[in-house]
């Protein structure tokens, strides 16, 4: 091999140019990307680059996705260390080359040693300025969002970090579509009251004041995970929450029992197979709550509260909720849209939406979305 | 990060069952990975599994993809350095997993220090067997065969390794739609008599003897890419020779001088822009020879002169030779066919045929090949 | 023109086997066809078959299409008149063909004088007996429905018949794909509460205990559209409302008066353009109260409230209204779907859905059906 | 029905602005509409157009398919007789409406008895003058030109005009694409040399010269269509031939025998089932006079052979015998293009291409004939 000798190495905070997507503490030093869909962008004009990530995890590993000039090039596993991979080399030094490293994988409440930090960079020209897009999309979700089941063979089972993708999904699909950034807060499993197995404490509206409050662990907590977000450096023009999936799956699954406290918890079907009212009730609360939180932080924002991908049975309890948010609050910038169901050839692994459920999905919300904007 | 304790390291030799794809030297304690759509095939039981890589290159590196249940999982870069890349972990270690290593980047010989080398395993579970397919097909070509342009935005202009793809490529398709195994032979910029530049030694019929004749230098000697290829060793059913494009493109181009030697070559054009009769004669002798050369080596294959992705102005030439090969041997296994035109809509990086001219090419191939198999 | 001496006339009374689609008022000596979608189909076994049919209007001529096997393979505008219309001729007298006349106009309100009627057939071979499908669906909606749109340029304007059809339809292809036998009530402009243009009398609940009540004129009457229907007669294991639309551009058009009562009517907006709370309520009054009138006609029916195909402004209040009349009533058979938006490219004629969204909605629709029917 | 007062009937020599298609004698006070594709066109400002036409036959219909604005809406057949056919009424009268009535049956040489006649118009309007396309292109081809198998369920098999279609075709699809104007030449079952079954004389070129020689009868010399047909009136820019398929049949069907001249002949297959050679010369003899009868009335078009839709055996002889057309005559502008064949998916009624199958021939061979005339 003939070594570049002039390559560079930049401090984070020596790059004049650089964009970080994703909530994160803001300093700069040491970046970590805790969600999905987070991650860093460069305009680079020179002919090789390298960036300097330290990954690690008890259980679940990391993986990314390098995007050159809009289009992903390189997907990969990240193990356990701390090491340089190359972007790319060997190109035109005066040509500007967007680029961009995306983590793939969701933000792991699983596994509290699961951390990718990126270091450095080495590089042998210039980073240009990047234009800011018009748009600002935040999306909030769960396995959907996560991106769970858009990799892999459609026989795969496995609930590993292989299988997880960023950008075969869409919520990169609408915001390129839409012309916008965005970031993205998930978790496989979740919902807005609980999670798929009747958790009270697995829904995402308890964290979304923090930077990544789902995360656990001193680790996270020394990266700031916990932090208060600062909802003023980055205010969304759109909201998109995709929740009640699981909350729905709550009714045909176990009581959850939380062994050490004795407290339990379950959604109830009657006995015909409707769902218990009262519970439904307490659903219906925690979507109007959640919607009143949303607003508080983004006071300007258009909410779209969209469902559908894996079915449609909490849906009339969803406009129901939405309903009684808007009258009791007359605000009038919230929307339910209602996402086109996965088929048998759209199915991904693990009995997730596939790449072409996800790509109909963004075309679907991007277009409703570009109606809210206009 | 916890450790895998289970993990052992295997020897390839020490492999109970394996499969080796492409031309190689026969020799297993250090696998050399030469030409595209080469690699290794595993069906793994078991949680974890690593593979120990040496890659090296002057100019050019080498990048692998790896599939898992027949699904690209990972694409990256290989830098210069021998070391361990995870081929997956934290499975079910009771399922089989069909796990294949493919090289991405065609033979380099415009790099003679471009190498890719598989040395060990390291695995916790057992191998078990593989399934011999029902077919077997050999690929002759050139960039388009290579993959070029499969990769990338459409405006990508540098000749770099990241744009050649083995998998989102006709070759790979078309052998999946068969149920066949497959090798390829391919040179981007080479031709059957000679390369888009007039170079009459970059042609692909002078080294097809060999394991992988058209690299360089000693390393790729020791190696044995330069040794006899044993045809014996896998007969294919059917050869597929996609040539013809470059050796088009040279009527176009300024005349080749070989400034050591003084020695000069050039497809000429007659004035009216129709190509020069002695030149087309010699390129159709040498598709007539190479055909002979490919019959002698494979006495039963049917061999299929494809042709048409970059448009088809030598296709009068090549079916005229086709037919006097026919003529002057009575070899009747032998027969052309045109694929599909690429269009604005299915080109890729480096004005190449994108993954969906690919895609659409090999869908014909494969219903002409499996015809011929009936 | 050599002439057929095998033909025989048979009055529709004759005719050992034959299917009568759409709502009618059962006697066959005379078949009126009513609404779009509305036809007759016989299994013929024999060479020639030709029907006698009688046609009039005084603006808006009615159009056929035949099916054979069911395709689609004439079209044709029906001038004034009573004469022949050849369905096939010189086939296979030993094979037996489906053949399928349907009206391909939606009932026309606007034109007393419009009617369409069956008179006889003429045959060379023998009725054969036709299998009943396994489901039933009743589709009511307005232009959507009556398939306005689904032919012609996108460029073209005039509210004329040739723009309506049947089988290029969400209706047709839905039932197709479910396996079913269906009927339709629809009428362009028309809602469930008022028209497009604030007409309170232009719904289509007051009439749907007719056999075709929205049409007038005594010739009408004279055929029985304005008698009670049997809904013993054919109950639908699915009901498709697919209202709505029209009383969403109520709020956006002028008011509505009639000069010779004075009455009025107006769906106001408030000042910041949202919709007027009492008129809205009046608008998911009607659709309450038209669920029930439906239930009480087709007590075990799946109810399905559809929309969606030019916009969802109307979606909350249309969800409401279904919660609310669900609540009031314990009736758990009765959901909403949301279809999906037309774009520039499914566009048709007329600013109205064309082909491809019918396609793309029917594929939705069927599945969710299916879903119900489980 | 309310009278239309306004309609004023035009003899076809009164009409100021009209196009006619396909071959015809020229003379218009009588228009017989001889081969599939052929028609009129107008460009008409008014609001309701009749069309008077006379039709026979002894067994085969013909129909006819109109088109309003490009799209067809409306597809019928012909029963004999002579009457008024309304092309379309109630539209806006201020609007110019493009309207063209195009024969769908190719010439029935089958058939003596069989006609299509235009008598003449009745409108309400102004007829305004049509623009020319830029191409025009001439087809000549068999069942595949004449668009048989492009209506009607895959199972049919009947031989009957309702299958047969001249706008979901190739030829009309390809000259859209192009934006040209278009005539064919087709007769199903034969070829340049023979029939499907031998018959030498029903071969495509013996006919060139005349208005539309293959037809037979009486009826046929009175209108003209044995006539000498003038080329200079319509020089095409481009003439494809799509010949072969039946050539290539004739070689696997039994002998054909004249009983009354006791002739007889048979395209031979070798023991091996390879053609024989002195019979395959005689069909590329035949493809050689062929293109030289085309040249020589058609001095300035590129001619392209085209084959395929229906596999590829005649192809290498084909290539051979326009390689040796060129190389005797230093003709330049001919050249073989191939068409993609017709699959399980893409297959229509009667075993042959479906529109699918057209559709995607077109698209190719618009592309190929865009590229010949730049």
């Amino acid at each position: 091999m003939k070594a570049n000798d002039n390559l560079r190495t930049y401090a984070l905070t020596d790059i004049a140019h650089m964009k970080v997507h994703g909530r994160t503490n803001g300093g700069l030093s040491l970046l970590p990307l805790f969600w999905t869909g987070s991650g860093v962008e460069f305009n680079a004009k020179g002919s090789e680059l390298w960036i300097e990530i330290e990954a690690d995890y008890d259980r679940y590993e990391p993986w990314i996705v390098i995007l050159i000039n809009s289009v992903p090039v390189s997907r990969q596993m990240l193990t356990a260390g701390r090491y340089w991979v190359c972007l790319f080399r060997g190109m035109n030094p005066d040509e500007v080359k967007n680029v961009r490293v995306v983590r793939e994988l969701q933000a792991m409440s699983a596994d509290p040693g699961n951390s990718l930090l990126i270091h450095a960079l080495k590089f042998d020209g210039e980073f240009a300025p990047i234009a800011d897009k018009p748009y600002k999309i935040e999306f909030i979700g769960d396995s959907i969002t996560s991106g769970e089941g858009t990799v892999g063979a459609k026989a795969e089972e496995d609930w590993i970090p292989m299988w997880f993708g960023a950008v075969r999904n869409y919520t990169y699909l609408t915001a390129e579509a839409v012309g916008a950034e965005y970031r993205v807060l998930s978790q496989s499993g979740w919902g807005v009251l609980t999670s798929w197995d009747n958790n009270p404490r697995n829904n995402l509206p308890d964290y979304y004041e923090k930077v990544c409050g789902l995360l656990t662990g001193d680790k996270n907590a020394a990266l700031g995970a916990f932090d208060d977000y600062d909802f003023g450096s980055w205010q969304p023009d759109v909201v998109v929450v995709n929740l009640g999936t699981n909350d729905g799956s709550a009714f045909q699954t176990p009581e959850w029992k939380d062994e050490a406290t004795g407290e339990s918890h379950k959604q109830r079907l009657n006995e015909d197979g409707s769902y218990h009212e009262e519970d439904l009730k307490a659903f219906e609360t925690a979507v109007r709550r959640f919607l009143a939180k949303i607003r508080k932080y983004n006071p300007n924002a258009r909410i779209v509260w969209v469902y559908g991908m894996l079915g449609i049975p909490m849906m009339p309890a969803i406009y129901r909720a939405v309903d009684e948010y808007k009258r009791m609050t007359g605000d009038g910038n919230v929307s339910v849209f209602q996402l086109p169901n996965t088929t048998a050839e759209t199915m991904g692994s693990r009995t997730h939406p596939g790449v072409l459920a996800h790509e109909k999905a963004a075309e679907e919300l991007a277009r409703y979305i570009q109606e809210l904007l206009r």
